[in-house]
């Protein structure tokens, strides 16, 4: 795929994070930087918008993600990364980061 | 959990949409009151950035996503939407939107 259709709407596109089981892990944003270093690397990169800079998944924790596959949704605008997680996506220690129940 | 909170930063807030299966579905925006009414009505509500209205999912198609759960992640600024979903997820009638694979 040309990823430069993927940010033709926007420079940084929502990036899904889950296991190559399926457990949703963490949302991040991407820019086609970051997405070309992952694809490169084989590890999630992504554009930190409060720091304005790319940063590694796991540089500095060693908690990085291999990535298996990537897909883009229907209107190229959101994308789908499956990863192997060493250790916890999540800065607090969870395996994921979604777990504040709302419902 | 007062919903208050997930709206600080910004007035729209990305949900992740998968089903009980874990299957990842889409990607939309609610905002706080899409977001009451998917907890009321216990179906998905979201809010379209470009027609800048409220939108119930399945309303049109039939397509309909029953809520089961609903998490918020470590910082509260994304959504986790678990549903049962009714016929396909997406638009283009694929059950899940995310079908073009990048690698």
């Amino acid at each position: 795929m040309d990823i430069d259709k993927l940010f033709t709407k926007s420079d940084l596109i929502p990036a899904i994070v889950t296991d190559t089981d399926g457990v949703v892990l963490m949302m991040a944003y991407m820019n086609k930087e970051s997405l070309t270093k992952t694809i490169e690397t084989r590890q999630t990169w992504f554009f930190s918008r409060s720091r304005n800079e790319l940063w590694n998944k796991g540089a500095t924790s060693g908690h990085i993600q291999e990535v298996a596959e990537i897909y883009s949704d229907c209107d190229d605008d959101t994308l789908l990364v499956k990863v192997k997680q060493t250790g916890s996506a999540c800065h607090t220690g969870e395996y994921s980061c979604f777990f504040n129940k709302v419902i």
